[in-house]
């Protein structure tokens, strides 16, 4: 069996400019990164406006064990299924975070025979856009700091400062930190807080802009702190808009890579979907609308996350009507939320599936709620049994959704194709009608609880008390009729990593609410979730090397 | 009278390819970034090897004022004027930071009529080497400190750990941290340290790295911290290497870009000079000499620092031997040594330029010590007055050395043609026999006063008791043949910024000593020098900005 890396590596890439001649576009259209990556260029973009749309098809899935379910690699191998149809297809994925890839989970480039490349250069630095997000971060904090050294006109409290500094890197004892330490010269002491790259509000700035000078809108508005008097400080007020701007110029246009069997695939910005908004940038999913009759992405983690941001913030701020929802699962993940321990998921146990299936049942049910049909869909594992699908099937029919089952790992398109014929089917008979979840006229406490019992089932949320003053603050200030981003595990529909299946009769702890005014929505923090990972006892990183001839391996 | 940034934007530029195609290279010896930045391939790097060498000549200069004195403005525009002359010269730099970019100093892609383009990508992302070395640098400190987590089974005294975690910023609040406060899972706390990234070990192993498997073995030779026992802890321990390599397989190969005269300009690596080795990497060097007949560098700051660590590291570590030296100083420059207010520069003023210029007088002595030919050259200022000139003229030749005009800020290749010309009198009829200044067999203490008192012209050195005991530990570990990297303030020949002109009677004052065995140096830090530079009161970054169509201005 081949790792990921090496099916890679054998890939016969085209030509990134073939690639994007076979959509119609130009030379002038894109920027080469090498001779397998390019970033649209302005005036492409611009350009593409006058096209019709096509068909949004999201990909999501269920709540999933830690080594995740294989949403991408579905995304990527129904991509590759539609085209091995004849079909004009082009998949949108989020950028990977160095974090997880050097941590537990190894690369996001999908898997086997459906995976996007170059893979090694997409899971690095690939065209820069983390790495540029990180910088305008931490100068707008760097200047922010700089200001308290030079005299603090501004009258920050360097109790209330909010905005953190920020690494892609899972880096646990960057979580709580003291700076300012030593002499006068060495700035003011305060306590700070480093978080990944990834959950940072420029990070969602990215991904919601939609082009530059908008960018520099919600840069402007970004909160960093609050003064002596409680007034809110802005990115603008510490003059740093223009070099953050500056700094994420190239950032801000979406990157085009393929698929393994040469499908356009338009990757760009990469929020985690558990501490953030999950979803690649509106502009990576328009473009991909303009250049496919079907756009096929993702939202990270379960449904109950990355689905329900992607509808009520992405869609809701991007004004993106979904026509079709996949919904991704594997009889392992079902397993393990019926309570089979990890290393016992390779033995059919129907008692422990049909424990576990509620979880299935309850995302069809969440996702029905937007009106958009929804596919379920298997993916593969050799240790399925035909007593196991069969379930899965009957209890999909159950709630008048067919069942699929993908085998892109193992066949790429090949194996996508059964999928791809279910989603045309869907797209021509079932017609959408979407509109997201919560109005933005409720009150912001209102939409927590909303979230919290329509998605999740919790019966109630309680909110600490300085959850609590933070929302009467927001909705003082004015933003009370944005969208909630929740932070919560992804193992879970409730807030406790450990409630598996559909959890019933839990309370949802909110323990943080504040405001990310350049994104424009509201974050609601709860349970113990953490906005920097820690690494584990053996990292990825260990395992991950480059010969001496240049050839990758442990990237997986 | 054009901003930098506005000359560069109307630059002629020709696609890379093109500039690359003149000194023949094909299409697969480069990897495009974009149409005007390109990383030579691997292949290309190995079939150069086989190429005879073409002469190299350094750019350095005398102590410089804030400002700086134009020397990579100088390297450039004689690069531009042997062009002019028909000659096949190619210019080699080091890659900016972006620290002082939005700190002090702005951009460093040289000036006026002599620049290198792209500018701005160049001042900014460029092709990501900087982030793929702070990306690599910090994953080694986040392996660390989850190590101290998860057992410390290497036994690492907390408080004797020497790697530092970087930014390339300019951060004066990370100078002196605490980390890892919180929860018990929020790692272990202890005091930690920012530097910029061009301060970093990774840097410099990056640019004295001959090719991949060489920088895999720096890297595992990195010393990062001391057991209990006081052994030292590589990175090798921390199973790090193959993880570093990995991120940093594409930062190790140099960077094509062209002057505003198209002629090829090779960028790569950029080790600050006051509080690093200061010189771009050896692979830049090699690759320029392979492709021109003329190979132009520059080493950063004074030549006290910069083409001291360039003769005595780079050269002796890469087998390299400089054929000729421009030492480059200006009328402003030499009458700020000679105390003159910066605000009052424009004045002429014999008396200070008389006071001033023997800060030119011991650059010259001390470059004369290596054996190699120095051709002085005034960059010059609108407001230098003839006799002023002439002044600097007779001085230069009581030292037996001509002193040439440069005018490439105003006219480009055209003024730098005169400096073109002597440099090419200069290499026929003056024989280089370059050798180091001291011998790898002198101890570690010896290496250091000898530099202070032969370059630096101090009477004598004074180490700290730790330097003292660093240096004895340092000799013990085997490391005591490695040569010095100095760490000094720029603006004196001293360890004190505020002794101007040509110090005498001064004690240089040695504060810490440590090796970096991956790059293979030991450093001495000297005076108040600091390893993350601070903001200004009013950052640079305050007036760059980015306009709604993508128009840079306020990046010079």
């Amino acid at each position: 069996m081949l790792s990921d890396i090496e099916i890679a590596q054998q890939a016969k890439m085209k030509k990134i400019k073939d690639v994007a001649a076979g959509v119609g576009l130009g030379e002038d259209d894109i920027e080469l990164y090498g001779n397998y990556m390019a970033k649209f260029s302005d005036s492409a973009l611009e350009r593409l406006q006058e096209k019709e749309d096509g068909k949004l098809i999201l990909v999501t899935a269920i709540n999933p064990t830690a080594a995740g379910e294989g949403k991408t690699t579905v995304t990527i191998g129904l991509g590759q299924g539609l085209c091995r149809l004849g079909k004009n297809a082009v998949v949108t994925l989020r950028e990977p975070s160095l974090g997880p890839c050097f941590g537990v989970k190894g690369g996001a480039a999908g898997g086997g025979y459906a995976q996007v490349v170059p893979m090694d250069k997409l899971n690095l630095h690939f065209t820069g856009d983390f790495h540029a997000i990180t910088s305008a971060n931490n100068l707008l904090c760097a200047m922010l700091d700089n200001h308290l050294q030079q005299g603090n006109t501004l009258r920050i409290d360097p109790k209330r400062i909010v905005i953190k500094r920020c690494l892609d890197m899972n880096d646990r004892a960057l979580r709580n930190i003291t700076i300012g330490m030593g002499a006068r010269t060495d700035g003011v002491v305060r306590e700070d807080h480093f978080i990944i790259t990834v959950a940072s509000e420029v990070m969602a700035i990215l991904c919601l802009a939609e082009d530059l000078p908008d960018l520099k809108r919600r840069l402007s508005r970004m909160i960093v702190a609050y003064t002596y008097d409680n007034e809110p400080v802005t990115a603008e007020d510490l003059q740093c808009v223009g070099a953050m701007a500056l700094l994420l110029k190239d950032a801000i246009r979406p990157n085009l890579i393929q698929t393994l069997e040469n499908t356009p695939a338009i990757v760009h910005g990469g929020p985690f979907a558990n501490i953030a908004h999950g979803c690649n940038s509106i502009r990576a999913t328009r473009t991909a609308l303009k250049l496919g009759d079907y756009a096929i992405t993702e939202a990270g983690f379960g449904a109950d996350l990355g689905a329900e941001k992607f509808l009520d913030i992405k869609c809701r701020k991007g004004h993106l009507k979904p026509d079709c929802i996949v919904l991704v699962a594997t009889v392992r993940a079902l397993k393990y939320n019926g309570g089979v321990k990890k290393e016992d998921l390779s033995n059919e146990n129907m008692e422990a599936l049909e424990k576990g299936i509620v979880n299935l049942g309850k995302h069809i049910e969440n996702l029905k709620k937007y009106n958009v049909p929804v596919v379920v869909t298997l993916n593969k594992f050799i240790s399925d049994t035909d007593d196991e699908l069969d379930f899965v099937k009957k209890y999909c029919e159950g709630y008048g959704c067919s069942m699929t089952v993908s085998e892109v790992w193992e066949k790429g398109g090949e194996g996508g194709i059964a999928l791809a014929e279910e989603v045309l089917k869907t797209l021509e008979t079932k017609k959408a009608d979407f509109k997201p979840l919560y109005d933005d006229d409720m009150p912001i406490k209102d939409k927590i609880r909303y979230i919290a019992e329509n998605i999740y089932g919790a019966k109630n949320i309680v909110l600490s008390k300085s959850a609590e003053n933070s929302i009467k603050k927001i909705e003082e200030m004015g933003f009370g009729k944005f969208p909630i981003c929740m932070a919560k595990t992804q193992y879970s529909l409730s807030d406790d990593p450990t409630l598996l299946g559909r959890p019933q009769d839990f309370v949802l702890n909110i323990r943080e609410v504040y405001v990310s005014a350049g994104a424009g929505f509201v974050v609601a923090l709860t349970g113990s979730i953490m906005t920097m990972p820690g690494l584990p006892k053996h990292p990825a990183a260990e395992s991950i090397t480059v010969d001496d001839n240049g050839i990758i391996s442990g990237l997986f």
